[in-house]
């Protein structure tokens, strides 16, 4: 919650809002249209929720021009409300800041380069020839590698790892238990064992990237596996060494990239989401979540292969079903096939009977 | 092993078993048929195990009467062997608890308030505000955010991260590397870009919960996620922000709750399986493994959507197929129209022919 | 980078490879034929990359005698160069070894036995009993259970959770956020809620396993979960209680095996695989990524299920119809009783007409 709340008029600068019924409220927070009292905003956009809107006791509503008749309160005229309500609520939220300074616990390694005002958790431990930019929070129990570098003004949150040379950009948020820069999963087969290949390559994220929890990005085998400017990758994710992920991609839980897998700019991966290795995803592809992609997709639009769930006796009947889908097509050619002979033989017949 | 071995009075009396062909055998643990020596408590249920059962050299066996006469050592009788079994397991083999005391090298922030005999483990980091109840022991390595609340006579295993402010209930365990109360995964686009929206919602975990190894549960946005009473939770699952599961239910390893949606009471929830966002399911409802859930679910009962693995070329050939399963659905209704067209000329030819 | 650059004798007596045309080159490490200098060896099998073979700069080449007319510099002649490559690229570049020695803020139990160079990190916790063998490295941040075992030459990365009683081979690389011997996820219904099954057994790891960032292998309930020698798992994976896998089997990322599943020696497990409980897997079995299983598979062979992403309109259609497939199927068997009616009617017709 901010300590010095804001006035309508600065909120609305913020998103550029046409700002309709002033009133002095002092917005602090904000909140649904349900649970919002005078101090805090909140936003309209879903014609479902318009009975809340009428009633809500909200100091102020972000909504489009075409709905702001049914607003009670101070309204936010924009054309995108949940942009503007996402912009808005990261200003009056901003993340809770460590305070500057290296905790006394924090083993960091003599010749690290940290930026001014950096803050490092306890039991943190950054290795030798590190660089940590400015205004950047290490947490508690992070594990920096030797040679990592880190952009100015990111979050890693607890117990994240960061392998030795892999580079994580500005701005970024790492979420708790991330491990980036792990070896990539790479061995040769051969007298029945297997022999690891090395796995030289670093992680090279950009700015603006967030990463959540317990999600692994492998280091490539000799090039780098990328992670391009404005990505946001949620928790489970798995990320095979030298993929490629293009800018402002977003990819959801549990979802998988194996190996060389270079994905576009603008791609939405839902959760469960499987893409196997060493093929391409084109600019602006949607993937529904729990989609498996076993070939390269070179169009932009929306994919998708999961089946629903169904009651289990017709699962098992169509499942069966499903191992004979072949054979079905075999049958209905077949029929089509009689069918038209016997089609020309009654004809014949009709013509001789005729 | 329990130091004082109980006499098998003491546990018939504990799952209200009737005792027959009593010994003096001090039973110290609990082992298969096979592998039970005299001092050992076994279980048998399934009558594939039958010649186990009476070769058996345990102490004792829980079965239920009606397999009593095949049991050549002590008895008890109960309806749900199984259940007694686990319920007696529990009682001579509990958990290893650490000595109460806080570890000198946890940092426990000056105003967390602890409750009597709390354990913390080495290099265990305990912000401001957080509240431990007693007799719950904190392992080594855990953070525990800003005014997190931790319930009585819980165990959090090594490498825990519980975010600011998040609740877990008494008699909680929760696994190496959970991390409850990251944030969740919400983004508005506008402009190429993806602006976050701030989480600021709480996880909410009620009492008996237990959550496997490496787990992720998402505060949520505005309201909180929920994890009511009894639920159980198994190894990599990934629970979304404002998501809701009900009381006693199960979800086994791997499995993804997407974002806002509500799982009622007492389901079982396969393992890999993937449920969408923003969805409802009902009380008593069992999804078997890798089970995809596109949509609300109604009604109690057992749901499935997996395919089953087929040998590669029978797969290629009938994924092949599906992708053109419409196709053989229109086929088969032009036949069917055709056929029929075909039978009424074929009456009225031998109509005429007559 | 090595510091005494082997020459390329040495590295064809590695591999056992005929060497032609011989250079002085002081060969350091290895790169892609594209990027490679003088100093760098690399291999080549894809007559895809021949232009790149002709035109690279590398100190020395590892390939076919097929292909040596085709290389403009030493080359090494072998039968297996991806293999061969793995072997001079593991000797090229070793892991960067920490020194010997105990970090001073490790915390290392009194009867804790070290083996001679053992490495631990800063803030790892080894509890009593626990046993590390030679040359072995513990990383920073890591959790040893009472009685655990670690082989000779082994390396755990940061934050690796080893629980009690467990056992760790020789040789192997358990990268960071491991958890190895949480519990099983066992619990025996009744009265509404669920009753914890102690899980009482342990993890058995063989030697020259690694493990991927952020997996989980749970201990087993009596008996003890079992990884063999030389299997190979990736990030993220889950292997339930009980659970064993042969020797050399490699599973890769997002998989998962539920609770007592056996899966042979020498399987390839794709990524994001979902293996039932219970149930056998043939040694030599290959399963494709995103394979579902629900049953044991008894051949050697290679087996698939995922279905292909489809464009979302044509998704929605075959999804629709799935869910009537054995409707199709009765359809089918219906038209094709009607038309051998059909033909016998026409036939009779046809007869009576002549």
């Amino acid at each position: 919650m901010s300590q010095n709340a804001p006035n309508l008029q600065e909120l609305a600068q913020l998103v550029n809002a046409q700002l309709i019924k002033v009133t002095d409220a002092a917005i602090r927070k904000v909140a649904t249209l349900r649970d919002a009292a005078r101090d805090s905003i909140s936003f309209y956009m879903n014609t479902r929720y318009q009975g809340d809107l009428q009633n809500t006791q909200a100091g102020a509503v972000i909504l489009r021009a075409e709905h702001a008749a049914d607003c009670p309160t101070s309204a936010l005229i924009v054309d995108d409300p949940y942009h503007a309500y996402a912009v808005i609520a990261s200003h009056l939220h901003p993340r809770d800041l460590a305070p500057a300074g290296i905790h006394p616990t924090a083993i960091v390694a003599e010749d690290v380069q940290l930026g001014e005002n950096v803050a490092i958790g306890a039991y943190a431990v950054i290795h030798a020839g590190a660089n940590i930019g400015a205004g950047t929070e290490i947490g508690s129990g992070c594990f920096i590698g030797k040679k990592a570098v880190i952009g100015a003004n990111s979050w890693l949150a607890d117990n994240v790892s960061i392998g030795a040379s892999c580079v994580v950009g500005s701005n970024a948020i790492i979420h708790p238990g991330v491990v980036i820069g792990a070896d990539g999963f790479g061995f040769a087969p051969g007298g029945g064992s297997w022999q690891k290949i090395p796995q030289l390559g670093r992680v090279c994220i950009g700015d603006d990237v967030e990463i959540g929890a317990n999600s692994t990005l492998d280091r490539g085998t000799l090039d780098d596996t990328v992670i391009e400017d404005g990505v946001k990758i949620d928790n489970l994710v798995h990320i095979g060494h030298n993929a490629h992920v293009g800018e402002s991609t977003v990819i959801a839980g549990c979802a998988v990239v194996a190996g060389s897998t270079i994905i576009g700019k603008n791609c939405i991966i839902g959760g469960a989401t499987a893409i196997t290795g060493h093929i391409e995803i084109a600019d602006g592809v949607t993937l529904m979540g729990m989609t498996g992609v076993t070939g390269s997709i070179r169009e932009a639009g929306v994919y998708a292969s999961p089946l629903p769930a169904q009651p289990v006796k017709e699962w098992r009947r169509n499942t069966v079903r499903y191992t004979q889908l072949d054979e079905v097509f075999r049958r209905v050619k077949s029929l089509e096939r009689e069918l038209e002979n016997l089609k020309e033989s009654e004809a014949l017949a009709l013509h001789q009977a005729s």
